[in-house]
């Protein structure tokens, strides 16, 4: 159960409009990476959890913080639009402002009448799609480390596509967030594997013994470029501590595939018997 | 570059047709974590690499190792779909086979003709969404770790949905190639460090100095389950060496923002003058 | 600013396993008119609203009520998938195992490991789109007015879905709140139209001179249903107290449009000159 | 059955070619509250109406008469497309010419040779879910309201984004369309419950006794806003008749769900048992 | 401009239910070769068709036909869904029963209420993205033909998924409209040769000096199968009059490429420099 | 199975960067009819296709082929995107430089750090709905042939949004491999015919004694452009050899349809019966 207080997390103000600016943090509200995903993500880790405990309390805790960010980053958007130009006319100023208009986000003023909509900086809606819950924490976890990562190299990118005061220091809040929440689900990994939760390979519960050895620790080189084989992952032990890993060319471990003709009412194209083509064979079959 | 053998990596078959598998596996070739995504994420991420050498090298190595895997699947659904019945009088047999007919997928049949498409196990097309090419390799590989892990995850799943030997032979062999491309990213994220190229946060090159202390390494808890912070998350050392976890409940740096009025010709609902009301303001605009 | 309490704002368990209506719920928590939709679209409004006081106070105090809606279901659809069958073998026991095994969502095992996800009934996920925040609030306000309809039509029908008494009574308090929320937003926009920020037509501010007067109180018949004309719509005075009805047969105040060549640059199929033909044009532009 | 005359329901001519506002004109033909949607859902509604009279004729007429909007606006996007400069380079000439530029849309001169396509202002393709058609009529006539309050709202906007006569005209055109089409739905909705087929909640024949009345009109207060209570929302009758409206602090009616641990075989993580693991207890599932 | 008759162009009655049928048709529908995509096809090629005539008449005639089949279509589907069961409760009876019951689409009751949507037979809404409008016809007319094509390999298909004459009456009247549109573009494309409007390579203005010449007939081999090279795609004249076919192995015009480290700013992995890394560089950046 | 050579099979180098271009070199890397979708779609039909030989090694050897224009796109927006400006300030330049950074796509730098994306030139993502394989040989090579068609139209109105040299050369060598494209798959299709693998009309296995023929050689004309008769597609002997072409106005083959009121439990509006209404009915039904 939820509950608001209208006073935001944190705010700041822009000195002046910038709606190329504006299209642009749609990136880290509406985007894949962004506040929407991980606010999502998280939430729906926690409800879908299905181990009472610290993990699921974090989860909820961490899922809520980031409704918050999402509050944040809208309410800047609707700041920046503010006298923005309706038309290339207004637009025909300086050169900054004119690609300032280009660059800008039709809806913006069209659909929102100078606000934020849950989409990515071209305008694509955010999906569902982006978010994942697989009820397994640390296949979650490793991905939420990489949200993290994502979303704070895209505020990173952010924070030199501005010299506005007010917004670099609400982009700065953003990318400290980010550090930290990098940290949180690393530890987070560490802490489930310290639990016995889970381990190496994930899931580590299903048996190894219903693998293929010789595909398990086996870098396979399907490209000519030589230096492939130089790293850590082709040779030395392997993180699970079950093998060293060795390195080979790819090779056919089957040949090329025989498909039955088909249902002749699918009406594919298959092969010819000698004396009827599918013609006569597709007729039969409507009889 | 690309060349192609007609022979399979690998290759199996079934001992009967499933289509209500057949639609199962499409989660693992079309869907978000399925092979068309770790394949194009691959080769995207190698395309876009602006380092030449090993990582590079290794990028394009494994994603076109990947399109073999796309190969396999497809050719598995295909088999699989063979002598599916049309409709439910042709399904109208025992439970199973009726339970196989309800959960097959249309489009199988209609569109494809007994084949495989690029969409997920509900039918949902796959999306190039789905793939994430950053530019930098330490947040690509974290995404990579994690996509071999929700893929073992789902292959694991798939192991027991079926008891054809034919197929389990297959997801034998992707489950042990998941196996092996996770140990691969896990080693490749630890060459990375070692080689000076990222760290921890990433990136690892934002300075520091522009973000803001208070936030880099508290636990904000914005939900009332008491064990959120009795994790290693909470307190302790942070994973970048840089100091302490703390928490705290989660607090305002704000206050309730204020949003201008508005442009009066974007016709929202906004603040009355006194004298005037909205009406009377945009007519004035109008002029 | 959000905070989270563990306990549920409404919860109920079912009697036993159910994967097709787990299946059929999903519509009302990431279908077009599901609560995520209602949660993200006041929020947005409450966010984007630039007028202070009671109209933004209660969007965002609504949407955060819906927001544990969201939590409500996807709790419910974790508890309906408690021991589903995981192949056509296994549902293989009396036929409604099996139409419900057919019925069931793949996606809620294979990719959520039993558990809910920001999608419809078909597994098409939630977009972004569904949201409207358009700044105006009148228009907005009828929306959700139409949302509360919608959703409390879909949870009515799935009512009659299913005889589990847990399950029923969780729906029955999803009708009542939106029976409730019908209410509120119709009394909102007789408050919208008491406090006179806006009337018919919406936007009221756009200046009524500046349509054609000849269009805007007739129905225009396109069709050979002789009925149309026998609705309020088509006589008597409008709602807009500006008129009455007219209704006339559809007639063309244009001709068939002329558009030019356009840039032979473009290789478009376009008029003949008569010495020359499209190719010799193009040629020149090329030169 | 339909018909068509190639000459226009209505037609001006632009003074001169503009791109960028070509690419806006594409939100009202295929965004989300376009002509596409509008035509298609009275279609839909009319198709799928199982009441034969004035409604079902009605919305046929309405439908149709949309599809001729389709037509106008296509038309007038394919006149602005002419001479538009095709890259930078010829868009180098006044600022209003490289604004013109960067805010126009490159697939209408790559994929379409200077026409129009079904996607909005953003480039994002109509979507099927734009459609609504519940069956329920009541539900639907609030949402065409809302559809051509939302709309005109749109084409409002876009009246103050050029300065071409010949567009605004057209534009004109639609707007005051917009507005007989508000009072046509607000008049059938009043017809609708006059000729007793529908009341308030929608739809009303769902029994109110099935209905929790501790929830039916009760304004739940779950954000600080204090003037969220000052509405017509939250005190005195409410529009149904049935009651008067109350508030409440939103407050919990549960308690923090329990979910089961769930299948072993789909590797979620959950409690671990005394005396094994999660392992243990998956491989025994394997046996 | 159009206008309606409420008579459909074909009409049939089934003789009873089938809500698994039902579903299927859905993607003769809203599919991507159904009849909304070729409907809006045809209309949006005539709309922006800059060459007055025959061609641009042809092409409103047959997209206001289909717009007659899709109101047949979504006819028949509403009564298909008549007497559906609402659960596998009441799908409790015959395996056939219970099949279809799995086979069906939960928003043909839930969210439409026994109608029909635009959306394919998995239920993924109708895209505009489905539409081609090139403005050039040679390429659009090869298109409609394999849209008909690709239409009337569906429905045949259908037809055999049913045994209710009605229904099948309607497939075969679509079977057969599918018969005369192929038989349509394919002399559309003739007549356009004939009158000199494009030819062979699409679009034939584009000057062929400015082609490389050594890759204009030869058909490149890139993978083992030797049998590729024995069609007429690879000896023997091309279709263009303008030489013979040849056959080579795929070889690289190119080198292994080079990407500039590219901008700090951007985070992006790059080389290191002698002397200092990439952290330095991009601080340098900032100040 | 797949093989990589690092080499590209074509490459030239930009004297400048483009960013505007980047953006448009998407259309056809991640557009409808761009490489990503004839890779995936040649690729995918080779591996359905159920009849071994020639066809089938074809079909493998150019999706591969697609494969490595997928790699020579990708790497040359990646060197269009070195040094584009960051903001509207760093645009400050020329009207050209203003007009680029306008037409500009956000994600290139935010998201990909410099790179290619999987997506078309207003940023939305690629979808496997573009790829078609449908089993039956005929109808996709006539898709393939349009294909190739839509994209060399698309790549020649590239070579006009440009004066790069290094940029032309590529297209130039894009728009011959189309040149190329389109014979083959020209070629093949008479090869189909001449192997008797299929037939006018497609699917020629269908037997036309199904077909109502009085539906299969009429050009319906639907609307009043006098002209559309005018063509070989209204008179004269048709492709299929079985019948001259005849024309005739659409008219109506059935009345208007009546559907049945539906089951009360989904709330639709429906017909009254006489002594009581719709909610008397429901409510019963509920008992």
């Amino acid at each position: 159960m939820f509950t608001h207080n209208k006073a935001l997390q944190f705010e700041t103000n822009p000195a002046a409009p910038d709606a190329a600016f504006a299209r642009r943090l749609q990136e880290v509200l509406g985007g894949k990476w962004g506040e929407m995903t991980v606010a999502m993500q998280y939430l729906y880790q926690g409800w879908n959890c299905r181990l009472p405990g610290k993990y699921k309390d974090m989860l909820l805790a961490i899922g809520t913080e980031e409704l918050s960010h999402v509050e944040i980053i809208t309410t800047m958007i609707g700041k920046l639009l503010d006298k923005a130009p309706l038309s290339p006319d207004e637009a025909d100023g300086t050169n900054e402002k004119s690609a300032a208009f280009g660059g800008s986000n039709p809806q913006h003023t069209i659909v929102n009448g100078g606000g934020a909509s849950p989409q990515d900086s071209n305008g694509v809606p955010w999906s569902g799609a982006f978010v994942t819950s697989s009820g397994n924490l640390m296949a979650d976890f490793y991905l939420n480390a990489t949200a993290e990562m994502q979303g704070r190299l895209q505020v990173s990118r952010l924070f030199h596509m501005t010299d506005d005061k007010g917004v670099k220091d609400m982009i700065r809040m953003l990318v400290t967030r980010d550090h930290m929440h990098q940290m949180q689900w690393l530890a987070a990994i560490e802490e489930l594997k310290a639990d016995g939760l889970d381990g190496l390979p994930v899931p580590e519960a299903f048996p190894l013994e219903e693998e293929f050895d010789e595909f398990s620790h086996t870098f396979i080189h399907a490209s000519d470029g030589a230096k492939a084989v130089d790293g850590r992952w082709a040779s030395g032990p392997a993180p699970d501590g079950r093998g060293d890993f060795t390195s080979a060319l790819i090779q056919a471990h089957g040949q090329e595939p025989e498909l039955a003709p088909g249902d002749p009412r699918l009406y594919g194209t298959s092969v010819l018997e000698e004396t009827e083509g599918l013609i006569a064979k597709a007729k039969d079959a409507l009889k």
